[in-house]
């Protein structure tokens, strides 16, 4: 059976219905549906559905893959999530799969760049004197001059990066293999490189070369006062050993992730000397839609012009 | 009488006694004491103080203004404050005054910047949550996005702006009077322009212009949501009109200075929503002793080579 590609399946469906409004005019020959995979009486007719090419899934509604049987003629799945190793496997074969790289690195960098601000410059004391009738101004640490190196060095690295050689600071790149031609360390080097770190920043994925790769021994290499910030997934970092390592006084932490997630209401970390907490929110901010956007334009335009589209995920 | 230069004013007395730890040697024919203004005991001898050309005042000692009577053959002072004000008239005449214009940037923008992504990411409710055993995550607001406009726009505000600009935010530059040259709007134009902006962060002096500068009207322009950081001067900001505003719900705020200074324990901006507050130290970090270090082993490089020194404060 030979696919009429402009009849059958030049169909776009998008999650946002209200994204017409913010840009100009569709590319010429798409036939664009909005879908947002929550609100009941939304979703379009079947018929429409057949004739969709590319879908761009809802952010976050994991239900959502329930559409994809009434989508035949399906070629390329978007999401706009950065991880998809769990959707990868439910993605029929000879449909691409396009992640959302990309999308949540302002959000994110701008978060652990707010935490360590927040640790370096005593904002939770600060907030505790505000209340509390208090005004015993003091001398704090910087984050200018100080040595930050990232653990995880990839995009959100990079944004972060950008966000910290503004503020003055050093930046040291890690990653699991050495880039020497980027100037990236490998993870092997951390015993050389911790000493002289104020700030370690955990920007890594879980996997199994992954899980409690932070632990004591890497802790204990930190000089004293240095800051542990997790941005990336709780089980990176071994959480005995920080709340050892915190309980001393010896370290402090700024963790958006932890282990266990959520974390439980008397959890020890939360009243432990030095560690502030955020419950997983740095990706989750306004600077999202508009980069989710932006991609979705430039896709839809790629799609249209019949070019490869933008962050193929790579599958069997 | 001819002063010979090289053996009665060549001498240099500066503020911390292990500076000379972190340099090295200090130029041919200069004679370096040290001095910190608070420990007793420590004074050069009247003979070694008679020699002096260039002192570099203690930080933040007030009394040390006292020693100026036993400096016969002093040429130049050098401060480490921005503002000095009140020290020029107690400096001989033929003395020339230098300040620290500069030396605070770092540490001002970055607090600034600290405040800014507190109140952006919901920090202070973060904190709470932390102790109150929560785990209530929610999306917020971003820098990234904003549009940022800086009152006061010098050298502390262009170090902010960079800062800003990292962080993916649009600044707007704002001056008592407009610079087209460098793109500063007006104060003038602050009508046109609030309505625009997403956060406002006032970088102020205290000067007849500026008090009461930023009142009900001026808040009254800005978009419901929007954001008022204050690291200048807490006179320049109308309290009243700002906790009208705030109890309101319809403005936030982050002051690292209030009016009255220090505030009251009862003071109703502790507990005013969407109130962040700082107890005057966003010049006062680890950043500050570095760049005052360069400053002072430049000066001193200057000193005896016979240039000018830098920041020469206009007098009389």
């Amino acid at each position: 059976m030979t696919r009429d590609l402009h009849h059958t399946a030049t169909g776009v469906l998008l999650p946002w219905p209200d994204l017409d409004r913010h840009h100009g005019p569709w590319p010429e020959g798409v036939d664009v549906h909005m879908w947002d995979g929550t609100t009941p009486g939304t979703e379009p007719t079947d018929d429409a559905l057949a004739r969709v090419g590319l879908w761009v899934m809802p952010y976050a509604v994991p239900d959502a893959v329930n559409l994809l049987p009434k989508l035949p003629n399906l070629r390329a799945v978007q999401s706009l999530s950065a991880g998809v190793e769990k959707l990868a496997p439910l993605i029929p074969a000879g449909v691409t799969l396009h992640n959302g790289r990309g999308l949540h690195d302002a959000s994110t960098a701008e978060h652990a760049l707010g935490l360590i601000l927040a640790a370096q410059r005593d904002l939770a004391q600060w907030v505790a004197d505000q209340g509390a009738g208090r005004w015993e101004p003091h001398f704090t640490r910087s984050l200018a001059d100080a040595r930050v190196t990232i653990v995880g060095y990839g995009s959100i690295g990079a944004a972060l990066e950008r966000r910290l050689l503004a503020c003055e600071a050093d930046v040291v790149r890690v990653a699991r293999r050495a880039r020497p031609e980027e100037g990236v360390h490998a993870v092997a080097d951390l015993p050389a490189l911790l000493p002289e770190t104020d700030i370690v920043v955990l920007v890594l994925p879980e996997n199994p070369h992954t899980v409690g790769m932070f632990g004591a021994e890497e802790l204990a290499a930190l000089p004293d006062g240095a800051l542990v910030v997790n941005v990336g997934r709780g089980r990176t970092l071994d959480t005995g050993a920080l709340l050892a390592e915190t309980r001393a006084g010896r370290l402090r932490a700024a963790l958006d992730v932890t282990d266990p997630e959520p974390l439980p209401a008397g959890h020890p970390l939360r009243h432990a000397p030095g560690v502030l907490l955020t419950p997983h929110v740095a990706g989750g901010s306004a600077a999202f839609r508009p980069r989710a956007e932006r991609l979705i334009v430039e896709q839809v335009r790629r799609f249209a012009a019949g070019e490869p589209l933008h962050h193929l995920f790579p599958r069997d």
